[in-house]
C-alpha cells in the first residue's frame, strides 16, 4: 500500500521562509482575555501574579529557543526576537510561530497552580500571534520602544479607570471623565484624587517586563578559608527597565550586537 | 506621550489572507515528542492513553472553533479542516495557525491528569504547526487519505519493529529484518511468530481517530408515562473510521458539504 | 575569482509559486494609457485600430505560451487564462507575469505600423500586470463575466458621454447629465437624441475580445478531379462573444474542460 | 446590469506589498535569447551594438521611474535598483516587476532601428523578471557585486571560447580546452594564442554597464562676453566601472546614500 499515490498533496505546502539577515519578532497575544481575566477573578488594573506566569512562560521560551535574544511583555501579551542571522528551522515562518506560541501556552497552563495555588484554572486559554521581520537595529528598537510606549498609555488609562471604578463611579462615568485627558492630567488626577504618584507606581506595571540573558555572579563553594569562590555566567533573567532610550541598550551591548 | 512616532512598524507586517473558497487544513505535529514519548514512558508502539488525550485535545479544538469541520488524528500528529468558506479571523493564516496549535497544546497540559492520574507531567510539550489549502474537495479527501495510509504503513511498521525487540531482538537487527519487506509480509510476520493478526488489532492504531460532528440521539427526559422523549443533536464525537474509500463520505454528506 | 563569497544573496529570492491546481489568471492593463491615447489620436469612446491592435497582441501571447487556453480584452486591458495543470515555470508567479507583459509590450511596440501606418508611435507604451489564482472553473467564469459586465458598463456609458461631448456639450455637462442614469435610461438617450441603437454597435465595442484555439476547417489542397480537400485544424482566433451566460462554454467543453 | 454579483472576484487578488525599508531590486532577463542573439546574427562573444540598445532602454527605465537609482547590465539581463525609501505603487511587487519589464521590453523593440538600422527585428523578443528585496546597504552592494563577478566570468570563458571557435576548433573542443582552466590560465591562453591582453579589452564588456544619475556641466549659454555661463544638473548616464570595490560607491554617495 504505497503511499505514492497521495503524496502530490504535498506540493501545495507554500514556502514561508522569512527574509534571511533581519531580525524576526513573533508577538503572541491572549485571545478572548479579557473573559479569561474576569472568570479568574484577575487584580485590576494589574494582576500581579497574572504578570509572574506571563513572565515565567517567557523565561521557558528564552530558555528552550536559545536563537530568542530578548522578549519583551506586557498584559497578555508578548514579543520574542530572534537574531538576525538565526538559521531556527530554515526560518520558516509557521514553524517559528507555532512553536513559540504552543510552548508558551503549555508552560502557562504548567506553571498555573505555581502561581496561582489557591484557583483552579477553568478552562485552557489559548494565544493567537503573528511573525514580523525588521530589516535594522533601529527599526527592532523602534518595535520595542512602540510596545512599551503602549504599556504606558495603557497601564495610565487603566489605572485611572479602576481607581474611578473602585472609589464609585460607574464604568461609563469613569470613561466619560478620561475621554480626551493628556498624560499630565491623568497623573494629577491620580495625585490629587486618590493621593497616587504615578511614578511610584510598581515598574512591572508602568514599564512591563523584559525576558533576556544576563551575566550573572553566583558563588559555586567557598574555598578551604571560607572565601567564596564566584563565577560569571549567562542566565536568562526578568527585569523592568527602560528600553525606549539608548541607556538600557548601551548598557547591554550583546543583546542586539553591533 | 502619543505611540505614533513608533506606530509605522506596524507596517512591515504582512498580510496572510489564505485565498478564498479553498480548504483550510491546519495540521500540528508534536515537537521532540520521540523523547518525550520515552521521558514519559509512552507504552510502545502505541500508548492508548496517549492517543485518547490527543483525541480529547481535538475535541476540545473543534468545539471551540465551529468553523473546524473535521479532523484527524494519528500518532502525536491533528489535521485540522476548516470549511471551504470560513471567514475565521479573515482567513488570515498566522492566526488560524497559532490559535488552533495555542488550544491544542493548553489543552494537552489541562487534560493530562485526566488520562494519566499516575504519571506526571515532567515539562511542557509543545507542537509545531502549518497551514495549506486545498482548492477542491477532491484534493482534500486525498490529503486525508494520505494522512491515513501514512499511519497504516507507519502502525504496521512499528508493531512488527516492537514485537521483534520486546522478542528479544535488538534495535538493528529488527530494522534489518524488515527493511525492504512488503505489506504482506509484515502481516505474515506478525501472525507467523507472534500471532497476531494485524487486522485484529484496535482501529485506533490501524485507522488513527476521526473527530467530527454527528448527529446523536438523545433521551431528553420521560413522558408522564415514563417514555423516554428523545432528540437528535449534533455532537463532536471520535471514531476510527476508513477516511480513504468513498462509503464514509457518503455516509456523512454534510461534513464536506456538495 | 570564483564567486562563491557573494552567491549567498541569492538566498534573498523569495519561492513564488502558486497553489497547484488553480485557474491562473494574468491580467495586464495599459500604464497612463489615457494620455498614450491622446498622443496618439485615438479615436473616443473606441479606437477600433487600438483594439484591433491589442488583440493581435494577445494572438501572440496566447501562440507563444500554449498553457493559455483563453484570453479576453477590452479597452487597454487583457486577461490569460493559463489552465488549472499548468507547470509553465513551475508556476511560478514573477516568471508567468513578467513573460507574458513583456512579450505582450513588445508585441504592441512591433506590430504598430501594421495597425496604424500612418501614425508614428511617440514613445514606449507600457503595461502593469498582476496574477491571480482562480481555484474552480465557476470561479474562473465569474472572473470573465466580470471583465465583460466592466466592458459593457463603460462602454455605454463612454458612448453616451462621447456623443454628448461631439454634439457640444462641455465633459462636466455630459458627465453631469450621465450622473446616476441606468442601462436602460442611457440606451433611450442614445436613441432619441442621437438615433443610435446600442445594441447596434459592433460587437468588438460592446462586448470586448476572446482570443482562444478553435477548430477552423482548412482546404489543404484539390484531389486531381479538383475536390477541395479539408482538414481541421486548431488555429488562434479572435471572437466577440457573449461569455456570461453558459452558451459559448458549452459551444467550447475543450476550453475549460469538463 | 450591475456588476457587484460578481465583484467577490477581486478578494482573490494577493496582497504583495515588499517589505518597507529594504533595497528592492527587479532583475530581468532575456527569455530564449541564445536563439534571439542566433536568428539576428549578434556578434560572438559580444555584440557592442546589442550592448548599447540594451543601456539605451535601462537609460529610459530609470529616466522614467526616478525612484530607480542605480542600474547595472551585462549580456542580456538588467537588475534596477529601487531606492530603500521608495513608495511606488505601495511596493506592490507585481506592479513594480510588471512595468519595469513592460517598458524595457516596448523601448527595446522602439529603439531596436537605431542601434541595428540594417538589421530587422525578425520577432518580439520578451524578457522575464524578479523582484528581490535586500534589508542592508552591505547586501545591496554584495549583490551588485555578485552580478559583475558574473560578468568577468562569463566574458572570459566566452571570449576564450569564442576565439578558440574562430580560430578552427570545434564548440566541444573549445569546451574540453577550457574546462577546469583557472582565471590565470584563461589569460594566459589569450595572450599567447591570440595575442589577447584581457585587460585591454573594451570595459563595457569586461565590467558591464552602470546605468545611474551623475551630475554633468552644461554650458547653457553666453556672456554678452562670450563666456560660457555652466550650470550642474543631473542626467542618466552610462558608465562601465569596478561597483566591487569601494572606490565607485565612495566617489558617488549620493547613490545608496549613508
Amino acid at each position: 500500500m504505497a503511499n505514492s499515490k497521495f503524496e502530490y498533496v504535498k506540493s501545495f505546502e507554500v514556502e514561508d521562509r522569512l527574509m534571511p539577515s533581519t531580525w524576526i519578532v513573533i508577538r503572541i497575544d491572549g485571545c478572548h482575555f479579557h473573559r479569561f481575566s474576569e472568570v479568574h477573578e484577575f487584580d485590576k488594573p494589574n494582576d500581579e501574579q497574572a504578570l509572574n506566569l506571563m513572565n515565567s512562560c517567557a523565561v521557558s521560551v528564552v530558555e528552550e529557543f536559545p536563537d530568542i535574544v530578548f522578549s519583551y511583555g506586557v498584559s497578555d501579551e508578548y514579543s520574542f526576537v530572534m537574531k538576525k542571522t538565526t538559521k531556527f528551522y530554515q526560518r520558516r515562518a509557521s514553524k517559528i510561530l507555532s512553536l513559540t506560541v504552543s510552548l508558551f501556552s503549555s508552560a502557562y497552563v504548567m506553571k498555573w497552580k505555581e502561581f496561582f495555588p489557591q484557583k483552579e484554572l477553568k478552562y485552557p486559554p489559548y494565544f493567537d500571534g503573528r511573525v514580523v521581520c525588521y530589516p535594522s537595529t533601529e527599526i527592532l528598537r523602534d518595535y520595542l520602544a512602540w510596545r512599551q510606549v503602549d504599556c504606558h498609555i495603557n497601564n495610565q488609562y487603566n489605572t485611572c479607570f479602576w481607581m474611578l471604578v473602585k472609589s464609585g463611579k460607574s464604568k461609563n462615568e469613569a470613561q466619560d471623565i478620561l475621554k480626551g485627558t493628556l498624560t499630565q492630567e491623568k497623573n494629577e488626577l491620580l495625585f490629587q484624587q486618590f493621593n497616587i504618584n504615578y511614578n511610584m507606581l510598581p515598574a512591572i506595571f508602568r514599564k512591563g517586563s523584559c525576558v533576556f540573558r544576563a551575566k550573572v555572579e553566583e558563588i559555586t563553594k567557598l574555598t578551604d578559608d571560607g572565601d567564596p569562590v564566584k563565577r560569571y555566567r549567562k542566565k536568562v533573567i526578568v527585569d523592568h527597565c527602560d528600553i525606549i532610550g539608548p541607556s538600557f541598550w548601551n548598557e547591554h551591548p550583546d543583546i542586539l550586537g553591533k
